[in-house]
């Protein structure tokens, strides 16, 4: 529950105490144990799931892992402790000191004063076996508990970085986010790809359709960026968009996450390509700097010795656009300058039989227009990039495409 | 583009130029020259929206605003400058010096040496009027122009904070983020109020049914979320959520976002709820200082006087749970400790003939269960607490409820 900062604040107090073994151990993360850099005896409280179990004449060794880093922390504990309930799998809670390690494994390690098993764990029943790597396609079986793996483990942690690190950078480079809608009416983009929403049959509305008119799962927030744009100049929004394309590749999800982003007063090409080009590094970095291992153990693991190659391919004819190509994982980036002139929209509307429907669109550059552009990233496509992992479905926590919608 | 810091790296560099008026002015946004404490006439281009127009008989009174704050930069130019086509809303570039303003409004004004207007403003056509205060209600005719005034910038300038506040205070307390899906198999829980997800009737796919069995819109992460806490210890989401409910009332949405978190070797109800209270408070002061006069406008404007007076219901027979409600809000927060006794959950999925279809929600008590327990907070409902809002129509970018999804 706490980091390392909160142990040495809990333990501060423990320390002016006149009898510190009656109070109770202050509870700590494996990661807030690991990240001590001198431990001396601090009686703490670990909780978890145990990773691995080794037992010898006189002393247990246990792996205790509760997801806050991909390390574990050791355990030692009297042979008197040994029991069969003390496997792989079952959760644990643990009192005792830390100290420092005798192996060059590890720096702390915790001596245990008392175990405590909180759930068991039907070794037989268990999916994931004890000190087998299993095989991504075989782990993809099981949504509900693949995620207690090394490797999806790291893949989610890295996930959740690299989302907490793209509202940052946005938000240091002084973009307002914006949530754009999931369900809109809008139909004319992704024409074929489309999933329809629709009250379910179990509900009597009199009315035949919910809101008046067909809605849709969006297929992108660019033309709510838009709007936006127009007030606060630089936007971005990171959210669920969907296709319902027919596919079981490697490449394509039904439900998948984007990083979008509109920019106003923009002047060419080169500055939204520099923007894009920000956007993944800054991303890149402090995710290498604040979980090293983890990526570590995918590119090790997973993809030996992959190395990135990027196309990017420019179009300047009508439309200014930019689109980022990665061999193996497909188009990471598109962006584009949108089109500002009005008549020219106008006609294109028109010849469309749009022109109703998007007058709201037309509007915009009605009323003090501005050149503007923006992007869109595959949140997925970027996570394989960076990791190395082959299969789009194995960097989200439940993917979604044809035929399977498990949980 | 760039803020305060940006600004004076790129001037330092332009002092030690022998002719720095023949470079080019360095970009700057409102809020940038707005927090430069003592200007000193630093070339800049500026580039906004105008918000006013004042002429006098030999100067020129413009204010400029690109979003990036409340307060617009105060351009003042030689009355040469003036023109029919510097009007309210026209979008305009302006280059020239800051300097310290006489006047207390301000510290800083821009001195215009050159003023181009981007794009025109139809003043006639445009829904927003030169200072009016347009009700809430008819501003939501107009989604894509709402964002322009002063009242719906402050609240989205808000939402945006609040969201990366939540993001922030989530990731300092150790909990991984996690992406809930949005397309979802599981149906049990909103029963009643659901939407369901095919795709278009445009696309014609062999099969029946794209998942092969019915899908809907997510009305809670919850179910994911123990999957998570059961890897993580401490996950949360933050995204949208659906109900297919047939009000107009002010405080329903069909589409709104909700913050959930799940937390393993939970201990009592009461560790839960300060969990609860850290969130609101550190999320609430964090939003109060980092956007005061957004706030300050809600509060003056909109709901003089409004004090926020809180319930907490508490349950305590066969489920702990707690449920905070607000006066006029409705239901803001709801938690509770989560069933983990595998024979009574076994026994109420058989009753609901569920057993089947909810056997992975059974194996988390299967292999190495834990005592956890979460709460959802409705994001809408919180933005309306912290800024007196009434309508939650109002504190959303774009609002579906039923009869209405417009764009």
């Amino acid at each position: 529950m706490f980091g390392a900062r909160c142990l040495l604040r809990a333990l501060r107090s423990c320390s002016s105490a006149p009898c510190p073994r009656h109070r109770p151990a202050a509870r700590v993360s494996v990661r807030g144990a690991l990240g001590i850099q001198s431990a001396n005896g601090e009686r703490v409280k670990v909780q978890g799931w145990i990773r691995s179990v080794r037992s010898q004449k006189e002393v247990l060794f246990l792996h205790v892992n509760d997801g806050s880093s991909l390390e574990s922390l050791q355990v030692v504990a009297d042979s008197s402790f040994d029991s069969r309930e003390l496997a792989f799998g079952s959760s644990v809670e643990v009192q005792g000191q830390l100290v420092k390690s005798p192996s060059k494994k590890q720096n702390v390690e915790l001596k245990a004063e008392k175990i405590e098993v909180v759930g068991n764990c039907d070794a037989k029943a268990f999916p994931v076996k004890y000190k087998e790597r299993h095989p991504l396609e075989y782990l993809r079986q099981y949504p509900h508990l693949r995620c207690r793996t090394n490797v999806l483990g790291s893949v989610l942690r890295v996930r959740s970085e690299a989302t907490a690190a793209i509202h940052s950078f946005f938000k240091d480079s002084g973009f307002v986010h914006i949530h754009t809608p999931v369900i809109t009416s809008n139909d004319c983009e992704g024409a074929g790809e489309l999933f329809q929403v629709e009250p379910s049959s179990k509900i009597k509305v009199p009315e035949e359709n919910f809101f008046n008119i067909p809605v849709f799962l969006t297929v992108s927030g660019q033309l709510h960026l838009e709007v936006m744009s127009g007030a606060f100049t630089q936007v971005f929004t990171f959210g669920p968009t969907f296709r319902a394309e027919n596919s079981q590749s490697r490449r394509h999800l039904a439900e998948f996450y984007m990083v979008e982003a509109e920019i106003s007063f923009l002047e060419s090409l080169q500055d939204l390509m520099q923007v894009m080009e920000n956007l993944f590094k800054t991303t890149a970095m402090t995710v290498l700097s604040n979980c090293p291992k983890d990526v570590e153990l995918c590119h090790k693991f997973i993809a030996p010795g992959q190395k990135i190659r990027t196309y990017a391919k420019k179009q300047l004819s009508s439309v200014a656009a930019v689109d980022l190509l990665v061999p193996g994982v497909g188009e990471l980036f598109g962006g584009s300058l949108r089109e500002e002139r009005y008549h020219f929209l106008e006609q294109r509307l028109a010849r469309l039989g749009l022109t109703e429907a998007y007058q709201w669109y037309l509007d915009l550059r009605r009323f003090g227009s501005v050149p503007h552009g923006g992007f869109g990233m595959g949140f997925e496509r970027y996570l394989q990039c960076i990791l190395g992992i082959d299969n789009i479905k194995d960097v989200i926590p439940f993917p979604r495409f044809t035929h399977s919608c498990l949980l």
